[in-house]
């Protein structure tokens, strides 16, 4: 049988390792995809660690990865809309089809989800299956770094276009990549005011490259000032919290304008307390929490914004590695020497 | 001078007390109101206690009440739309007319609001000034009882339907005022389940009166399962949380169906501690903070209910006293003998 | 093989035949169904007469028949959430499942679109194949008269709650099948008003067993003056316009408030000629076309009407017959003595 | 009594003449202000013209105009918000304050809407009257041309705004000064296409230079192949139709994606044919009438896009001239020759 080579995690312990392995089975639905290139989240440098929460989730031997781009190779006999040779990237949750979230047009917050590398095989390999319920047709002219990312933009997508954000004023929390393509996705939008919240000035400084008219150090005692100044009093309109810190979320919270919108996309690692009274009630707030992206509304604008040039998401690929150097990967994620947005694995 | 009766709160203190003074003088945008009923609010309450909250906000003296219904009988000289006679209900939040928040359709949430009763002089009296702005012209056929509780009914609507429920699942967290109202518009508004959650055996059975299918203690162990066999598993699409327990507010989160819309209404007493990932972001929730009601969308609606007959919110007036017993109705609200729904006063 | 009898077009004229024929062949993803009742639809009737609309569409030979339930009796290969022995509806909307349309939450109105009974074989007969997306999960109690006519009571479903009604007035021209389902649901969900218009006096008879608070015969002179005085002068906030009369159309455009909602299903048999400016500009109108109903957030959105006892539409079935005897089914629907809801056939 | 210099509308006659008039006199709720630009709109040309629809709407003698910004020299005894020296635009739309649109959010479509320079006396003057309802101010850095055209470009906003544009493709009917500006607006937003379509090389140009990716003619026989081309075959997402010509709405519905947006602006000058079936209801589209701008929300959302610089509306001021000039506005704005975007005058 043919053998492939892919990044797994073999038992209940840190790190991962290059193996030799069986290429994937498709069932009728899936699609195998040689993968072209694949990005690494900050959900699998906690597998990597083997944090409490990859603990209690995954179930090893387990390929890793999640983001991806590649070829078709073979197509599962059910399979109707994609054929050998198309370039498709993954959509990474992997939706049931018949619970009342998926029929109700929320497959990707689906009652039984399960994640591409997290739940099943994922894509540091040289080769994924993939639901074709899950894969999006690409233009060949898409770069495949680009290809591989467009998971995680379409997190930022998401998130900053789940409500209009054209003449408003938005503020991100945390300028690691999903927070970087929003500011990008933000100026792209037409945001009146895209301000750009972080501690490391390198993330600071490539949020400005993403379109951020200004950024501010999350610990700049006038931060509030200088929000103050920026929105003329107003506050602001948008809040994007990408970053899970609970300074932040406090923060995000005193900043927004009466009547304006939270989105809740990073992970706090533990319990956040609020003053529900005067964050949300008198505020009339709306609180958005945001997970993945819709399947496909958020890909179809993604697309809209890429392929005019209003969105150019090329300064966040900070690091390119060969699939097997991952560790160097996941170094660079935790350095903090250079700042590091997307790192992209070539198999 | 014409002296009139009034509830003020003379000093820093708890209590109030029944005085003789001048009626109010009211400016060009003002109407001068003989009320009719006028009825009691939580808020009310606070103020009669003289708690944290009510020292950090008012400044005695000051005439108590912001709930009320009663005849025009002067009108200030820039007044258009209100002539003496008209039969008004007041709305208790006071815009300021000319910020952002009043500008964009958010006066009910206006940056420099004033609340009757709790910043200026309010309604437990014979007469009151109130701004033609917040006036709002009934039916003479309206009893005043019912035109006294418009605000706080106003408040139900706006919480149950910012969102529409027609065929979706709603539970209430709260069968005070406010929740046994939101029970039957959600009911009127064609909810497919309308459930209520009390610890309050009378209020749950108010609830029951005002249109709730089920209702639930809300230390029933049982809850989740119970919740869980009325929706078939899928869990509750609308909560309304409008007690500001702690309990409820956890309990509300669980419940929640995944894409399902949490409503903020009731004021907890003190921080609340959220599992941000699981509660929110995870589960692609919108929490809605809500604060007064829509000026004066809110009230269109409600009239339309009401109207109809569709929405009858006769069994939440529990109580009626004579104005000047208003130490009955907080004595009432704070008992727990006979359930307390709204307490009216007449002047 | 097994044979079964059916009712179809053989060829291009006018009229229908019972037949003797093969039982459908179900491919991977398809259900075959036992029917339990199927219901007739004004489609139906154009397809008997072979009007200028079925000629340029139909392709017979073809069995007819595109509302209906029944019994799951084997499951396609790839099928996933059905098993034998369900009891579902069908939609009769079937999706290619990868157009723009049908990854962005609007399958109904797939570009690709195939109708059952129309452009595939249909349900007016014994067993009929059904994709398993097309499928809608019943609860054994509920009744094949209404499980066979979910499909047109989601029209009005749709139509009717594309937007919130709760606390509005709804004024429903046209009371066939859909327009008295619309009364009905209009009616459940809190419409603050609910007219019913229609030419025949059985018909509006029926709009008010549905829920109609008033009738008016579609060519009363007093018309306009009749809804100005229920509306209060304010005009009709939604209408829904479920006949496709020219007339219809007109005065629907002309009671409509500022700001409203007019909703178009009722398809008119030539072009309508609009006063563009006066009608939707000046107005602030929303038109709002409607195809078909979500899938599947209408279908929920009913059966929480209709599990409650919210939305009762027992009184829309007013004809029962054998299937073979479609042409009395077909004769009733063109007859004005007894008015016409739904005809449900059985086989 | 103080004279100033107004261009007015004497008699019912076409043209408009020069004359020395009083300056308003203004009521407890308006402001005086001194004209420092106003400019031109279509609606003054019909005006001008004397044509059928100005015949039936104005009663001379008025001074003619709506679209100004000036300086505020007197203060109504009851205004709050505004003092002398403000800098402020006018909005056109005169709301009464108090029918049932005015309280719920569409004071620009009030039931008894008065329009500026329509219906009350206008701004083609050194001075005019404005109530302060209908002030907005301006920062003192926004050029008086600027200042002048936030009327008109705010149309543009609304009607392009009114949903989302990011990411969707736009097609733009019509490159007059809404046109243009809608063309600026969508490119601001993040359509992922802009569309310009005129039959006027040089107004296209224009459209270009605000922003279209692409401009196609409007007789162009490939119109509809190209914009198949650009859209891959999807059709356009948001159609804004700003021409009111019978062939635009026409090709604007055969365009459109199935469930997409048409935005209907322009006023066709007598009643559009439609076919409702196709263009409409199997579309499942949604036709939105557009009339002036919400207040104030649209003017927020356009100062949030033009003082970010995302919105650069210079391009669309083709013309210059002193007040006394009129009659070479009128002139430029009839010619061929020169393409003319808005013409703004001086007093």
């Amino acid at each position: 049988m043919a053998k492939m080579k892919a990044i797994r995690k073999l038992g209940a312990r840190a790190g991962m390792e290059v193996v030799d392995t069986d290429l994937p089975r498709i069932g009728p639905h899936d699609l195998l995809v040689r993968v072209r290139a694949t990005s690494v989240c900050g959900t699998d440098l906690h597998i990597y660690k083997w944090d409490a929460w990859a603990q209690s989730r995954l179930k090893p031997p387990l390929t890793i990865g999640h983001e991806c781009c590649g070829e078709v190779v073979e197509v599962g006999a059910s399979v109707q809309g994609f054929k050998q040779g198309d370039y498709i990237s993954a959509e990474s949750h992997i939706p049931c089809g018949h619970c009342f979230q998926c029929r109700t047009g929320l497959q990707h917050i689906c009652s039984n989800l399960s994640i591409l590398g997290v739940d099943v095989n994922g894509c540091f390999a040289d080769y994924v299956s993939i639901p074709a319920a899950c894969a999006w047709q690409n233009d060949p002219s898409l770069p495949v770094e680009i290809g591989s990312i467009l998971e995680p933009m379409g997190n930022a997508v998401y998130a900053t276009l789940i409500e209009d954000v054209a003449g408003r004023s938005v503020a991100v929390f945390g300028c690691g990549p999903t927070g970087l393509f929003s500011c990008g996705v933000a100026r792209a939008a037409g945001a009146s005011l895209v301000i750009g919240i972080d501690l490391n000035p390198g993330r600071m400084e490539l949020a400005r490259k993403m379109g951020a008219d200004h950024v501010i150090a999350g610990n700049d005692p006038e931060l509030l000032d200088k929000i103050a100044r920026l929105t003329g009093g107003l506050g602001i309109d948008v809040v994007l919290e990408m970053s899970g810190a609970p300074a932040a979320v406090k923060t995000g919270f005193r900043i927004l304008t009466k009547g304006g919108r939270y989105t809740a996309f990073g992970l706090p690692s533990g319990p956040i307390e609020l003053d529900f009274a005067n964050d949300i009630i008198f505020k009339g707030a709306r609180v958005l929490g945001i997970n993945g992206r819709e399947m496909f509304t958020t890909w179809y604008k993604m697309m809209g914004l890429l392929k005019s040039g209003r969105l150019k998401p090329d300064p966040v690929v900070t690091h390119k590695f060969r699939l097997e150097e991952f560790d160097k990967a996941f170094a660079a994620m935790q350095s903090n020497e250079v700042p590091c947005g997307k790192v992209v694995l070539l198999p």
